[in-house]
C-alpha cells in the first residue's frame, strides 16, 4: 500500500471521519512543510506514551494522581461520577465545579456485556466505604444506559450512608419548548421547581 | 502544554476540523490500544518521508516518474491539466481517463500573489512545445480562478499549435434543476448540445 492510501486509511478510522475527509486530510499534509506532519506524529506518540488514567479518579492525565485530585482547593468530599473522561473535560470547561471526579469509563450495557464489574463501580464503592465523602453527584448522560448506571450506583452507594444526587434534565439553556422533543419537554415538566 | 491538549492542537490544524472534533479524535486515541496510535503516527510520518512530486507531470508519488507516466498502456499524446494532485485521484476514481496528467500546484490569483511562475505552467509549456502532445484538456475547477487559469493557458497553448479543450460545466448527474443554483442552470443551458 502506498504512504498515502496508508495514512488515508488510518485517518479513516478515526471517528466521524470518512474517507474523503481522510484523503482532504492527508493532500493537505502533503502540501504543508515538511515539519507540520512531523509535529502531528510526534503529539500522537506523545499522547500514548505520556497519558494514564489517575490511579485515584480514573481520568486521563501525565501525573499521578492527576492535577485535579492533587489540587488541595479542591473540595475531596464531593465527587462527580462520570462515564467518560471527556466529561471531565466538558465539567471543568464549564467551569463551576469545585469537587473531584470518578471517571467509570463507560456505561453499563447488559447487551454488550458491560457489567459493574468492567467499570471502575467497585473502585467507587471502595473510595465511599472508605469515608471522608458528603456527596455523589451521578452525572453520567441522560440515556438509557446512563440513566441505568445511575439508578445501579444509586442502589450501591445509599446502604454506605453518603449523599447521591443526580444531574437535573430540562430543556437546554438557550433552546426552546417548539424545537425539544417529547421526552425533553416531559423531563423539564416533571423535574419543575418552586420559584 | 500537555499531550492531550498538544495533539488536539495539531489535529484543530488541520482544515474542516473544529476545536470539539479535535477533542474527540484525541480522546478516541486515548481510549484505544497503544498500536492504533503508533500506527497513525508512522502513516503520518511515512507519508513526508516518502511521498513527492513526480518530476514529468507533478503528481503526489512514490517513485518517478510516477505510475501513471510510466505506464505504456496510457495515452501520452493527452495530457488532462489539473490544479492539485487531489483532482488526478477523482479523475482516476472516475476510471475513464486513459491519458496522463500535468498538475499546475495551485491556480492564478493575483489577489494571492500567485502567478504563471508560481504554478508548473513553464514546465506545461516546454512539455507541449517539445511536441507528441495531440490535446491538452484544461480540468482546471469551474470557478472564477480556475476559469481564469485555464484561459491564461488557452492563450499560452494555442499558438503551439496542440488541440486545447474545456471540460463541461452544467448540472451534476443524480441532481435536479430545482436544488441548482443559477450559474449552473445558465451553464447548463448555455452548454446545451444536439441530441
Amino acid at each position: 500500500m502506498s504512504a498515502i492510501d496508508e495514512l488515508v486509511a488510518e485517518f479513516a478510522g478515526l471517528p466521524g471521519i470518512g474517507r474523503k475527509t481522510a484523503q482532504r486530510l492527508t493532500y493537505f499534509l502533503l502540501k504543508q512543510p515538511r515539519d507540520v506532519s512531523a509535529r502531528l506524529a510526534r503529539a500522537v506518540e506523545a499522547l500514548a506514551e505520556r497519558v494514564h488514567a489517575c490511579s485515584r479518579c480514573g481520568n486521563l492525565t501525565e501525573s499521578d494522581p492527576c492535577g485535579i485530585c492533587a489540587d488541595p482547593r479542591r473540595d475531596q468530599s464531593t465527587v462527580c461520577v462520570v462515564e467518560e473522561a471527556s466529561d471531565v473535560l466538558a465539567i471543568e470547561r464549564a467551569g463551576e465545579f469545585r469537587g473531584v471526579f470518578h471517571v467509570l469509563g463507560g456505561r453499563l450495557s447488559p447487551l454488550d456485556g458491560v457489567g459493574p464489574e468492567n467499570l471502575t463501580i467497585p473502585g467507587l464503592v471502595e473510595r465511599v466505604r472508605k469515608g471522608g465523602i458528603r456527596e455523589v453527584i451521578l452525572a453520567t448522560n441522560p440515556t438509557a444506559e446512563g440513566d441505568a448506571t445511575a439508578w445501579y450506583l444509586q442502589t450501591a452507594l445509599q446502604p454506605l450512608g453518603t449523599r447521591v444526587t443526580r444531574i437535573a434534565r430540562g430543556i437546554p439553556a438557550g433552546s426552546t419548548l417548539e424545537y425539544s422533543d417529547r421526552t425533553v419537554v416531559n423531563d423539564a415538566l416533571s423535574g419543575r421547581r418552586e420559584l
